[in-house]
């Protein structure tokens, strides 16, 4: 069949070019006789698309020699262990800024590990309808870190200013925002993004870490854990899950192809802005639980009138090809997750629907 | 160009049809619009794919229900750290048998995380040419748990008889021989082994585990290095790596529709017998540095007379399309890996190439 308007929160949909790429190559990458997956990751073939795939994150973001990119493994949820394993040393504490389920999780590990503190929550009821303001943060100048997540897919928050924490070293859960548009990545000193929702399939966490943070960083756990074990390799210390990060090649090759991060963000914020556009016009029967400060280009959450009409809504909407649109499981409520390879039509096509609906009901 | 002979010892060679299926498959995974990639790993679509991966594992191996069937990653490396964290409690020691490379880096993680000993060893002079017999095992009776490793891609041994441990539980490493043939699952209280020789690509690890091995782990380390946590939520925790499961599921189809283990256990008998009696006919010229009783089935190496007319060797037989057959840089020499992948026709090939080598030089 035709292909579907994903509005999927992750795995997400993918670039057609993207794909037709790996499905011409599967059985034979580049006159290999191979699939890439086939090949050595020791090998030629491999380590040019590895070696492609950070070229293309270094030029796209602007990461500078003084970072390390790195592919890992084990998705966000293996990072909110590794973090504190690395960087949370005995007698010091780490601090957690709250804006939903995931930055909840990350805190929640940092405990198993060591001492972990909350810089700034905005829980009200179990539910996070907004990100705090930088008056609000309360940082530890003595914290090993500080913890936050840039987007939040269950809520549909996002920050849209760069939050202040003084010279303690700020490390940021980027998975459900990375490479939505530039970012300065120098205000950081460890990224983390799991790839599938901006930049590739599941399996594959990329990770940009300041050289003088993993330089400082405990050295008495397991090597496979240490950012630096994977710094000093080039992420080839072990297997690296060779086809995601090709697939990452092909996703980050197509961006650059249509004008790159800039265009990126244009792109994202003309289907945000219609998306949001659409709900504030239908404000008596579409609404939105998120402040509009907070509001997240990524995820879009709003409700309808009742449950029986979300439910309605979705099902409705999934029979004219439109998949993906419930909210999250704790949720509830509808979700339009409309990363970086969701067409500006696909929002179009949400938003007419949208109108119809509202107009029947 | 047509697809080669494929000797890679991994990432390694998989069988065209699932690769094919995959192929078909990657704009629209059965009638749905969506790469598999960009379903949602809690809908329908992967739900049935993850599914059926888990019950062709259990099938062919016959896994009984006392076991989880997990989908992990990480690599092995990874479960080298997991395998302690998880089952060796402060004031208990570990058994270590060490046959290679790889059982040496397992050995080394446990260190870090606690006590381990090491049970048995071949190791002469760096070099490991043989597993150990019965009477070489030095177990220790009251140890978390004994680890040996079932085949060594760098060194080609390979076990060729079931370890006598007593009531200690047993942990195997079986990355590079995972599925080569049937095995008793239930004389093993865990088997670990990476997708990426036997049954998929690099980036998913399977775990077999006996459920009360599981559920008498240490609870005190961070959630997602847990097996429990796995093993309680089926392997959906957290985002898996869906697109590597589903090639899995591909190859291990493919598996079944030819005849299961058995037969695929004659097809791999088939292939290292021919190997070998090709280097045993010729041992003037080659020579198999590994014990009879100890040759590996996946992982056949040999020497030349000298290293100039071993790298002669490996690059005439590149030209004819037969590639990956260098040995591992630490060890050197020639290594034919002839996964359950590698067709018969290609161990001919490369027997006969052998033979016109031999007599050309």
């Amino acid at each position: 069949m035709a292909r579907v308007h994903n509005f999927n929160a992750g795995p997400a949909g993918l670039p057609l070019p993207a794909l037709e790429r790996a499905q011409r190559e599967m059985i034979d990458f580049e006159g290999t006789g191979m699939s890439i997956m086939e090949h050595s990751h020791r090998g030629k073939a491999y380590d040019a698309v590895h070696a492609e795939a950070i070229s293309l994150i270094r030029e796209l973001c602007g990461v500078p020699e003084s970072y390390y990119v790195l592919f890992l493994q084990g998705g966000a949820s293996l990072q909110f262990a590794q973090v504190p394993m690395n960087f949370l040393p005995q007698g010091k504490s780490a601090d957690y800024i709250l804006t939903g389920g995931w930055s909840e999780k990350a805190y929640q590990e940092a405990q198993r590990v060591g001492t972990a503190r909350i810089a700034a929550t905005t829980e009200v009821d179990k539910r996070f309808a907004r990100i705090p303001r930088q008056d609000e943060l309360k940082i530890d100048a003595g914290a090993a870190y500080v913890h936050m997540t840039s987007n939040n897919t269950l809520f549909g928050t996002q920050w849209h200013y760069q939050p202040d924490v003084g010279s303690v070293p700020l490390v940021a859960d980027m998975s459900s925002d990375f490479m939505w548009k530039k970012f300065d990545v120098t205000k950081f000193d460890l990224v983390y993004a799991g790839a599938q929702k901006n930049i590739g399939p599941s399996g594959v966490v990329v990770v940009l870490a300041k050289k003088s943070f993993v330089d400082g960083a405990r050295k008495d756990i397991p090597t496979i854990l240490r950012y630096g074990t994977h710094a000093t390799n080039n992420s080839l210390y072990n297997t690296p899950p060779t086809f995601g990060i090709y697939l990452i090649r092909n996703v980050l090759a197509h961006t650059k192809e249509t004008g790159g991060l800039d265009a990126m963000e244009k792109h994202n914020r003309k289907k945000g802005d219609l998306l949001y556009s659409a709900i504030d016009e239908d404000a008596d029967f579409y609404r939105a639980p998120v402040e509009k400060g907070s509001r997240s280009y990524m995820n879009v959450v709003f409700r309808l009138p009742t449950e029986e009409l979300e439910k309605a809504f979705i099902s409705a909407a999934a029979k004219e090809n439109m998949v993906g649109l419930a909210g999250h499981r704790s949720t509830g409520g509808v979700r339009a997750s409309i990363y970086n390879a969701v067409s500006f039509a696909s929002v179009e096509r949400l938003v007419d629907f949208m109108k119809a609906f509202r107009k029947k009901a």
